[in-house]
């Protein structure tokens, strides 16, 4: 067991600061929230180093690219204005030259688009920028709202979703003006009777190219969606001009059925019944790769027991046309990140020549950004002034786990495949979605070598559960980030009760607890569907990752708050590794913890994440 | 000659009246019109007995309707409420029972729909009611307009036109109420560039059902435009849900080759580039008949040398799917009224159960509507708070001359097909369009014996230009019908300067002359498309009618008025028909001239109309 905290520089998206004339006593107990003023929390649980405007409700994370003329990375997200209003009122952005200090497109508004123009009257939702579209310009095709309700769970209104389009045409980014002409695609697919038809994905690929017989470099979209009683769906476009004004409707490129689960459920929660923000890429060993694997991010409404959204990633085999178009045919699927308010991953092919990434030599990237909803709490955002954020991004590649023992364990259904079998040693490799913190954001926060301190091993072996302090000074700042890499001796396999794992943020009245659980493989029946329930029941699960909430804020407990202190957990398994001895043993837990005041991201050997608010 | 005249009894639209304080002396010469107050002109030149509301500005002739709770039918038109304004503003309309007699569906705003929707925020187009649509309700699918501008002659704006649906739920029509949902068809076509894609027709029709295999009684609707670079086309669409919602693209029905014509030009001048305001139907002879011949009622815009629309009928054969669905291939085509402003004509199926023809106990009809554009003349509209009309509407049928003597002539591609041959007797018999003013009206005209009076016979024959007044009082009323049949001798078919017929509106200082002017077949090479000009010179054309406006008002002469004193022209043939004991003599010359004020509408044989406004 090796902790190691790093003290990480606070990186702030804006030097807009919201002034409060309250002062807060944070040592009495907490006041009732509903008395205090607009603003009077701005600070209390405000990250630092995330992404997020100096006020307002952000959503999800759309429209990022790198802009041909500055070089620049825009990282964009859905945008209210007002705190705690969850219906997203346009586009914002911030741009940066290295993931580590960005600036808002404009200020104190940074919206690049807004919504109530004749194609979207009530809103405009995700879209995706071709960085070199309508006339050489940065285009922004987006879902244009005209009409709502708008959920996979009431019927749907024909019309209420376009894809429009916006250009930029300032050199900057800062605006991206709608041309006087309808959307793009002004409707759904004729004689499909959508649950939902947006969040319009751009790509290239020569894959697609082939199969399909087009030119070379077009550009696809893929439209997110599905069918009532049928099922949730990609719907597949591919460009017809050289100004992206037309998209030719292909037919469905992924289709699942209704309510339906990859496997039993347990690594990737059922498909749900509507896709959104699907992205679709590929991906090798060291990042973005022409050639490598598809993937597709995906979220999936309906995904959870009692609804809720999940959002997955899944790779698969491109198939020829058959009866619609090609098909993306699933051979893995996961979850992107546990935590139950993730959501929304929308992420950008980063070449290595993008100015962004020149100063740290990084590869061609696929990177992601996630949405991390916050509670809606309205008392609470009322007094931030704020809500809700974007995550650290990560980079998504193929990662390889070597000489894992061939096993029941390793045979299920799950969010691997068996790359290579070696009948001989009897283990086999798999490979997963590899995915961990954007490397320039890692690297800035252990960049001051003061501000780190490293723990000595220690051996923790105790039948009862105990809480050991660090052997140097706990963290005392809120904004960290915690390393550590866990051994289990092969006993533990057969010990159902050991947990072990940190707790952070913690006060004498105040701790939260991160803790991980494992269980002897395979799984016993009765927890078969323990993963889904994960968020409500982290009780009844194994090999989980588990966030105790149940004592991270006195603020629940002396107000009518309403805050959500309930647990998160994820699914999460470590592998029986032969050691070119021939001998099994348990991988390690290799942890990295972002702590960023009410922001808390667990990471866990490149192939897991939970993100979390903790406040 | 036999000229009779009926005066007939004024049938106003509405009882509303502006009135203006400023005392016309119409015994004086005309003043500068720029002079006087908004609405001083307001009787001057209002027909009495035309459809057009109180005040404001007609188009298009839209959205007619049996309606099936009240048996009324309802007669639509665009309407803007200010005259002169060229841009319709929504739709209105009016109700019979017995046409004759219209009321104004509302007063004083007689509109059933305005624009400013999500839909149709710039304004709303031509459409079509189907009487049990929408949960069984009248149902108005109509253009949206979303973007301007909106002509053949630019470049299209994609999204700039929809077909969306507004429902009646009032039990009177005096409403349409839109959906809360976006257009039934979002856009056009994908992948044609449109040169237009509007005014749907809405048509159930057995022999489409059998060749598209469609379900019976399957609902179409046919939207009028063509492609940029190819030509002018009907865009076929079939219902495919049972509330209206949705309707799937089947192709395109009839297709032309752009700026041609059909056989030499002379009779239906040009297809033009775009078509506007389809109207699908089958007829015989009787009127509107199920099993009868397919026709289709057509604007053709630029449709003549400079440009213009043109009013064209074609009648053809529904041949079975090929490329794109079936397709209407023409067998003869003509000019529905030549009068150069008179346009979008719009029809629709009255059922003999209607109760608006119970009265006259006529048959299943088809009756259309067309609209007189009037002049757009800013200073005349403004002095007189209207502008533009409907004309009396027409019963369309399949009209048969028999017994044609078999020459070079009737063998021309003309606005007529050879349905028989006799070479024993070496006559041919003709089909063509049949088309009279709606009986009722006629009747109405007519029903008063006071009112009317009998020229007799009389022979004229003079190589000058004579004008001989009636032996009776000639009509002092500036409302009347003229009815009248000139017979020729056989020599005027070698009297290529014979002109005859009459003078009507005149004074000691103005008059208007309608005259016919025929000439030998075959034409001279030389005016082989004399009728394609006859708009602009009608003095190089012959077997023309024209209406010669040159002296029709002082208003012209005397102030800076910019009044359209053109002259009007249009191509009629009279046929060499074989009587019983075999001799050959030219046909009897049928006129009936309605004049209502400022409007003459001349319909001759049953097969020719053109319609002016004289002031």
């Amino acid at each position: 067991m090796t902790p190691k905290a790093f003290f990480h520089l606070a990186l702030l998206t804006s030097l807009f600061v919201i002034s409060h004339s309250a002062d807060i006593d944070y040592n009495a107990a907490p006041p009732n929230i509903s008395t205090l003023e607009n603003g009077a929390l701005f600070h209390t649980w405000r990250p630092k180093a995330h992404v997020l405007p100096p006020s307002g409700h952000v959503g999800d994370p759309t429209g990022h690219y790198v802009d041909p003329a500055t070089g620049l990375f825009h990282v964009g997200y859905l945008y209210t204005t007002t705190a705690n209003e969850t219906v997203p009122r346009g586009g914002a952005s911030a741009s940066t030259d290295d993931f580590v200090t960005y600036r808002d497109i404009s200020s104190p508004d940074p919206r690049f688009i807004k919504p109530g123009g004749i194609n979207d009257p009530i809103d405009v939702f995700d879209g995706t920028v071709i960085a070199s579209g309508y006339q050489g310009k940065p285009t922004f095709i987006y879902t244009a709202i005209s009409f709502f309700p708008l959920s996979w769970t009431v019927p749907y209104v024909p019309g209420s979703e376009a894809q429009a389009m916006a250009v930029s045409e300032d050199g900057s980014g800062q605006t991206f003006t709608k041309l006087e002409r309808g959307p793009v695609i002004a409707s759904a697919p004729f004689g499909l009777n959508v649950t939902g038809w947006r969040d319009p994905f751009s790509l290239q690929d020569s894959g697609f190219d082939k199969l399909l017989q087009s030119k070379e470099n077009s550009w696809y979209l893929v439209v997110s969606g599905g069918e009532h009683d049928v099922g949730p769906a990609q719907f597949l476009y591919r460009q017809y001009d050289s100004d992206f004004m037309q998209w030719e409707y292909l037919g469905r490129l992924w289709r699942e059925s209704a309510n339906t689960t990859w496997g039993d459920g347990i690594w990737a929660g059922r498909w749900g019944f509507n896709f959104e923000v699907s992205n679709v890429f590929r991906i090798g060993a060291e990042g973005a790769d022409l050639n490598g694997s598809l993937f597709s991010l995906v979220g999936a409404e309906g995904g959870k027991y009692g609804g809720g959204r999940t959002q997955l990633w899944a790779a698969g085999d491109l198939n020829p046309p058959t009866n619609e178009t090609v098909s993306f045919n699933v051979t893995m699927a996961g979850i992107l990140d546990w935590g139950a308010s993730a959501y929304a991953a929308s992420g950008k092919l980063v070449p290595s020549s993008a100015k962004a990434s020149q100063s740290s030599g990084a590869p061609d990237r696929f990177i992601a950004w996630l949405w991390l909803t916050g509670d809606y709490n309205a008392l609470l955002t009322k007094a931030q002034g704020w809500d809700s954020m974007l995550l650290t991004p990560r980079e998504l590649y193929v990662e390889t786990i070597s000489n894992i023992v061939d096993n029941d364990a390793v045979r299920e259904t799950g969010s691997w495949r068996i790359a290579n079998e070696s009948s001989a040693s009897g283990t086999v490799d798999v490979v997963t979605l590899g995915h961990k913190p954007v490397r320039e954001a890692i690297s800035a926060y252990k960049g001051k070598a003061s501000n780190t301190f490293v723990e000595p091993d220690r051996m923790l072996n105790g039948k009862n559960s105990t809480v050991i302090p660090f052997s140097q000074a706990t963290p005392q700042s809120k904004h960290y980030i915690l390393s550590a890499s866990l051994s289990f001796p092969s006993e533990a396999r057969d010990s159902p009760d050991l947990r072990a794992g940190f707790q952070i943020l913690s006060s004498e009245q105040e701790s939260t607890t991160i803790y991980y659980r494992q269980w002897p493989s395979p799984l016993p029946c009765l927890y078969k569907y323990a993963a889904l329930t994960a968020n409500f029941h982290p009780e009844v699960s194994n090999e989980l990752f588990v966030v105790d909430r149940s004592n991270s804020t006195a603020v629940a407990q002396t107000s009518d708050s309403g805050i959500n202190t309930g647990n998160e957990a994820g699914k999460f398994r470590l592998w029986d590794i032969k050691d070119s001895s021939g001998s099994a043993k348990m991988e390690t837990l290799d942890l990295q913890i972002i702590v960023d005041n009410s922001i808390v991201e667990i990471f866990a050997n490149n192939r897991f994440s939970l993100s979390t608010v903790v406040l």
